[in-house]
C-alpha cells in the first residue's frame, strides 16, 4: 500500500509478542469456560488515534495500513487492556501502620476494629480531615495503581459514617477525577460499619443512612454498597437501605459472605445487584443463586491474603457455575493495604487456582461490567477507548507469574501515554 | 556557621520525617531484642560526597553544617540503606510461566521438577544459552530490582550443572556487574540439583562437582551453597562437598530443611556456614545448633508463600533463640518469580510475625552479614558507601505494610541516584 493510501494513527505499538484483547462475542462478562478462553493476537500491533483504538492486529498489517506520527517498538513485550479495579477504598485520611504491628502479633481484625481501632480510626480521620486533605493523601495512591497498570478503578465512600463526611469522601472522589488520569466510579456506602456515636442505636443510623446520607449522595455516587455481614448489617437491613438506594436512583453492591455465609450472596442475586463481592464464605446456595441474576462475583483475594483467614473465595466453584467472575483489589488502609491490581492476579492464580488467562479477563473485561463500565474499559477492540498496558513480560501469562514485582512498561489513558517505567 | 566554614556535601537529603540508620553498636547481624529496637532519627537528612555517608542527622544540623551541590527535598518521606538480597537465582536463562498453569492446576514443586520441569527446564535452558544470551535475559531482572530497592544482590549459579555451564552462569554474573549498579555477591551451586545424565550416578555427580566444578568455580565464585534436601542431597553429601570447597577457599551456605529437616541446619552450624538458608523445616534442634555460630537464618518467605506450603520458618522461634535472621528473595524461575524484596518485607510481617522493624533490619544490616559485606552495605553510617532508599511511605513502618505496590522513590548507589520513580 503507498503512503498516500495508509490511513492515518496517533501511536502505533508494534512488534508485540501477543496481545490479550478480551474481545469477542457476544457482549457481556466472560464465564465458564470463555473466561480463559481469550483470544490472544500473536507477533501484534495497536493503532490508537483520537483517544480510541484504531485496530488491533499482526504488526506487518498494521504497518502497512497505517501511518503513525509515534511509532512505539515494544519488541519482546506484551500488551492487554489498562487494568480495571471494580472494588476499592482508595479515599480515606490517615494510615494505619501502627496497629499492623498489633496485627502481627495476633490481634485479628474484627478484634481491632471492635476495640475501636480499624475502620474507625481512619473514620476518626477522615471525618477530621479538609477535602483538600483527603485528596491530597489520596492522590499519591492513584497514582501508584496507575504505575501498576489500573486505568479504571471504583472508589467507595464509607469512612465518613454522616451526612455531611460521606458527600466530603464523594466531593473528593469526584475532585480526584480532575488531577490524574484513572476513570474513576463513586460508590456510597454509608453503611460500611456503624459509626460509635450509633454503637447503641443501630436502627438510628440506619434511618441516618436512608433519610440524610442517601439523599446527599445519590447525585454523586453511582452505586450503593452495603457491608452485610454478621456483626455489622444483616441481610434484613441491607436489603432495606439498599431499596432506599434502587429508589434514588444508584445501582447496588454488597459486600457479601466475607467472614461468614449470611446469604449476603442471595441476596445480591435476588436484588440483581451489580456485583456480590468478597464471598470468601459463600456456600453452594448462594453460588445458585448468583447464577444468571446478571450479578458478578468480585473476589478479593487480596484480603484474605492480608488478613491471614487461610481461606479464599471458591473462584473455580464459581467459575464451573457459570457465574461471571471479576477481581479486585480492595485496597484500603487496614485489611488490604495495596494499590497494586498485579498481585492480586497473582494471588488470584496461586490461592483461587484461577489460570493466568481467567485472571487477566477477571481484571479487565469482567471487572468492567462489574461497574458497568463494559463498554468502554477492559477491551481492546476498535472504536474503544484507547486503555492499554504494555507489559515488560514475555507472555501475557508471565504477568501473574511474576509475584511482586512491577511489570508495567507503558500506560496508554485514552490514547495518551500516562505512564512509562524507567522514563 | 557561615559559608565559609561550612563542609561541602555532594547531595543532601532533607526533611525525611524517618531514618532507619541500621547503626549501632556492636558491629554485627542484631539479634534478640535488638533485631526490632532500631535507631531511627526523625526530621532528618542524609549528607553525601564521595560516593559515601557524610552524616546523618536532624535536617537542621546538617543543613548547617553542610553546603551541597544538590539538595534533594524529601519531605514526608522516609530513608532507609538499599534493600540487601542475599539469596536469588537471578541469573538464568528462559522463563517457566507454562507450568505456572500446571501448579495453579494442583501439582506441586517437587512434581514438577521430579518430572523433568522445574529447575532440570531452566537448566536445559540455560546449558543451551550463550552467556551474552544469560547477561541479556537476566538484566532486566536485576533492573527491576533495583528499581523496587535493592542495591547489594547475591547470585547464585546452579542451572548449569556442569563445569562449563556453571562456569557460563559464573561470567555472566561477573558480565553483570559492568552493566547494572548493584554490587553482586557470587555463590557457586553446582549442587543444585542432580542433572539428567547423572540420574543413576549421584556419586559421579559428587565427583564432578568436586573434581571439575569447583576447581574452575574457585576464583569466580566467593561462596558455595548445596541445596540439602530429602530428594537432592543428604547432609553426608553436602558435608563432602562444602569440605572440598572449603578447601578451595569458599565460605559456605546450605539451602537447609526448606522441606523436610534433614539436619541441614545443625550441619550449616556445625561448619561455622556464613547462612543457613530457608529453614521451614528447622525443628528445636536445628535452632539450638545455629546459635553463637555466627550462621546467619535467612529466611525466604516468597518461597514458602509462592509453592504454597502453608507453613513458614518459624521466625519468631529463631529471634527469640538469638540467632541472627535476614530475609532474602530466593527470586528464581519457578518456586518464586520475583525480583522485589518489598513484598518479602510484607510476607515476613504477615506471615513469619517479624514486626516492621525487624523485617527491615533482617533486609539490610543482617543481610548484608549473611553475604560477608556487614562493613560496606545495609547500613547508614559516616564513611560507609552511601547506598540509600528514599520511600514515599509516611515511616518505616509503613513500607511492610504496603503490599505488592513499589513505594520507592529514589535509590543512591554509592552515592549516585540511579532510579527514582515518575522521573
Amino acid at each position: 500500500m503507498s503512503e498516500q493510501t495508509q490511513e492515518r494513527a496517533g501511536i502505533l505499538i508494534t512488534d508485540l509478542k501477543e496481545i490479550a484483547t478480551m474481545a469477542g462475542p457476544p457482549e457481556g462478562p466472560l464465564h465458564g469456560g470463555a473466561l480463559g478462553d481469550l483470544e490472544i493476537v500473536q507477533d501484534a500491533a495497536i493503532a490508537i488515534g483520537g483517544g480510541e483504538i484504531l485496530a488491533v492486529g499482526p504488526t506487518q498489517d498494521l504497518r502497512e495500513r497505517f501511518r503513525a506520527s509515534t511509532v512505539v517498538d515494544a519488541t519482546g513485550m506484551v500488551a492487554t487492556p489498562g487494568l480495571v479495579d471494580p472494588h476499592t477504598h482508595m479515599v480515606y485520611a490517615g494510615s494505619r501502620e501502627d496497629e499492623f504491628e498489633e496485627r502481627v502479633k495476633g490481634a485479628t481484625y474484627l478484634q481491632i476494629a471492635s476495640s475501636g481501632g480499624g475502620i474507625l480510626s481512619t473514620v476518626r480521620e477522615t471525618r477530621k480531615a479538609s477535602m483538600n486533605r483527603i485528596v491530597r493523601q489520596s492522590l499519591p495512591r492513584l497514582q501508584r495503581a496507575l504505575r501498576h497498570g489500573t486505568t479504571t478503578m471504583e472508589i467507595k465512600s464509607g469512612y465518613g459514617l454522616d451526612a455531611d463526611s460521606e458527600e466530603k469522601m464523594l466531593a473528593a472522589i469526584d475532585y480526584l477525577r480532575r488531577l490524574q488520569p484513572i476513570d474513576l466510579v463513586s460508590t456510597f456506602m454509608g453503611a460500611h460499619w456503624l459509626p460509635e456515636e450509633f454503637t447503641n442505636n443501630r436502627e438510628g443510623y440506619i434511618r441516618d443512612v436512608i433519610r440524610k446520607q442517601i439523599p446527599r449522595a445519590r447525585s454523586m455516587a453511582e452505586f450503593c454498597d452495603v457491608f452485610c455481614e454478621e456483626g455489622v448489617f444483616s441481610p434484613d437491613e441491607t436489603r432495606e437501605i439498599l431499596a432506599a438506594a434502587k429508589d434514588s436512583g444508584m445501582k447496588l453492591k454488597i459486600h457479601a459472605d466475607e467472614f461468614k455465609d449470611t446469604g449476603g450472596a442471595a441476596l445480591a442475586g435476588s436484588l440483581k445487584a451489580a456485583s456480590a463481592d468478597h464471598l470468601g464464605a459463600i456456600g453452594p446456595e448462594g453460588i445458585k443463586a448468583l447464577r444468571g441474576k446478571g450479578t458478578i462475583a468480585v473476589l478479593l483475594p487480596g484480603t484474605s491474603f492480608y488478613i491471614g483467614l487461610g481461606r479464599y473465595a471458591p473462584a473455580r466453584a464459581l467459575i464451573e457455575a457459570g457465574v461471571p467472575v471479576a477481581l479486585g483489589s480492595d485496597g484500603n488502609p487496614g485489611s488490604c493495604v495495596t494499590d497494586s491490581m498485579q498481585v492480586i492476579l497473582s494471588l488470584a492464580c496461586l490461592r483461587l487456582r484461577m489460570t493466568p488467562h481467567e485472571a487477566l479477563a477477571s481484571a479487565t473485561r469482567n471487572a468492567a461490567w462489574a461497574i458497568d463500565r463494559g463498554k468502554e474499559a477492559g477491551i481492546l477492540e476498535e472504536g474503544r477507548p484507547a486503555d492499554v498496558v504494555v507489559w515488560a513480560a514475555p507472555s501475557c501469562k508471565a504477568i501473574p507469574h511474576q509475584f511482586g514485582t512491577n511489570l508495567v512498561h507503558q500506560v496508554y489513558k485514552k490514547g495518551v501515554l500516562v505512564h512509562e517505567e524507567g522514563a
